[in-house]
């Protein structure tokens, strides 16, 4: 009867109740093992605003994150990466995976970071890098920023370095508008130059921009000459790649198809490099030509990169993560110049007139 | 008769023309010996002018350049410094000599500038550390700028790094009107802090202070600290000195004598130092903590130090001596924190709250 049809709807409830929370659980598993370490935002909001832009930006530099973790600890199989959650005061956190001192890398970051607060006016404008004003209400915008950066020393001197970085920020000005922009690149900063890697490093990612439209990899490829530019040297931090921001269009879906694309080609730009070269023998010398490189390196990062800046002035940012871009070893030697025709000079001649590698 | 009074005369003339090159010669010859260099100016124009201001600091800076390579050079006697004249082709020019991988010394330079041109309101405004606002005729300011600047990192951990500079500039307003002023400044930073050492550095420089006025030591100490500050990670670069800018009062006879009295300072105030520890034995942890040390060493001189900011941004500046400051060598670690109570953390809280060393 009734009451005999009422225990059976209770029962099919209880049984679907129960599914439900072991699918979640099942779920909330294979997240973790995805990830590194729990998303700032959390799983379950993650989930639960799976349609939003935000969480699956967040997702998507959260499995950057692992991708790229999981491909250096295969070739570094002694070395493991330290996992760090923090918070940030003012709002948000971030995860910090760092490698140091391993077999094949000296030093190997990678961090995600999800933030938001207030801006002032300034710092709002510094973050558009073309400077556009926005309208504050009582001064301060609310602001959203992600990104997952990583920066990629490895020991042997035949392994270039690998930077990359992609990014998303939203700012409400006053009158409730949302201003939403992408950002992001992925170079290479080789000791030695091998016009093979650069070739496939290059090329790589111009398929994966050439997906969304064959006008973006040149652009992005001068843009990135442009920017890692040692002014008072003369000469390009590395061989280049892509490098973009402000990406505000054709719409918020495209651009994110892009950036997915272009993080998505991370691992299969750099990590065949890796392995290629990773057990080359090399010289004393060539170790020395390295250093004083990683010595221009960190010249561009603490003298010229906006992200740097950034960190370093913004209260209640993490200086430890910001600064893991710095590598573990550097030299400045004074009046240092390589021999005509050496292979040190040959890589010069590619940082003060950069090529173009792939047409 | 009057043919042989001529006769005589015209020997007489003869003789004293001959004393007076002679003598000329010996000077030059003495100049030449106790420069590094001849100075940009050159000696007979120093000569000549040498009751002006412009004439005795140029040679001051130069023997104080050539007193500090002396210094280190009887300390480390297999070593040289490589002196380098170098011209300015927007006007004046330098000397840079640098002792590069000695027995003692790691990289020690000594650079003397004198250089003069056009400046725009822009970087006379930067110049001026309080920004004083200048009147230009079109929109440019003619300068006249000198000084010497050195730093000297040592190899052994137990011997600290020591800077100093000393440096004077004219600007000349649309009116006419000339400004003056002296900047400069002694400072030390130990891997390892040492109490004796800090207060014979900081008491030969208040000695040297306080024959000319007792509110200056005080004022310059308290500005050397909050000069040197590493923003970012709450630390001093260092264990202090003194430091001055747009220094123009009571006059300008007055004020250079201070600063001769603090740049004759430079070499009793270090040389001790490194003397009575420069053969002190170090296990390779301390080495280690030296390196990371001198990571933060980099990072203030290419984040805050505004000399080399203003260096970098300076057309036609030479690079090569403004980042003679960089050491031959740093290290960046992830996270590195020295255990509670280690000689480490004993810097590490001096440099986060710097002491009064003397009274």
């Amino acid at each position: 009867g009734t009451l005999g049809g009422l225990g059976l709807a209770l029962g099919l409830w209880r049984r679907q109740a129960a599914l439900a929370a072991a699918r979640e659980d099942e779920e909330e598993k294979e997240l973790r093992q995805r990830f590194m370490a729990p998303p700032v935002s959390g799983l379950r909001e993650l989930r639960r605003r799976r349609r939003e832009l935000r969480s699956r930006m967040e997702l998507l530099i959260m499995e950057t994150q692992a991708e790229v973790c999981r491909a250096l600890t295969a070739l570094d199989p002694g070395a493991s990466f330290a996992v760090d959650s923090w918070e940030r005061k003012e709002g948000g956190g971030g995860i910090s995976c760092v490698l140091q001192d391993g077999e094949v890398f000296e030093k190997a970051g990678v961090n995600v970071s999800v933030v938001s607060g207030l801006l002032s006016e300034e710092a709002a404008r510094q973050m558009r890098s073309r400077g556009k004003s926005l309208k504050a209400k009582d001064g301060k915008l609310p602001f959203y920023a992600m990104g997952v950066s990583s920066v990629i020393h490895p020991k042997n001197p035949h392994v270039p370095t690998m930077h990359f970085n992609y990014r998303y920020f939203e700012i409400e000005e006053a009158d409730g508008t949302k201003q939403w922009w992408f950002g992001g690149g992925t170079d290479l900063t080789p000791t030695y130059l091998n016009e093979e890697d650069a070739i496939h490093f290059h090329k790589t990612l111009k398929e994966a921009c050439d997906k969304h439209d064959p006008k973006l990899y040149p652009k992005y490829k001068k843009w990135c000459d442009d920017y890692f530019y040692i002014k008072h040297r003369g000469e390009r931090r590395g061989i280049g790649g892509i490098f973009f921001d402000d990406m505000d269009s054709p719409s918020k879906e495209e651009v994110f198809q892009f950036v997915k694309s272009c993080a998505k080609a991370v691992v299969p730009c750099y990590i065949p490099i890796v392995k290629k070269h990773c057990h080359d023998s090399f010289t004393p010398e060539e170790k020395l030509w390295q250093q004083l490189r990683r010595g221009r390196y960190v010249e561009f990062n603490l003298v010229y990169d906006r992200g740097t800046k950034f960190g370093l002035l913004t209260p209640g940012s993490r200086i430890e993560s910001i600064l893991m871009s710095l590598p573990l070893t550097a030299r400045w030697e004074y009046m240092h110049t390589p021999p005509e025709s050496s292979r040190e000079a040959e890589i010069l001649e590619v940082l003060r007139n950069p090529k173009d590698w792939v047409h």
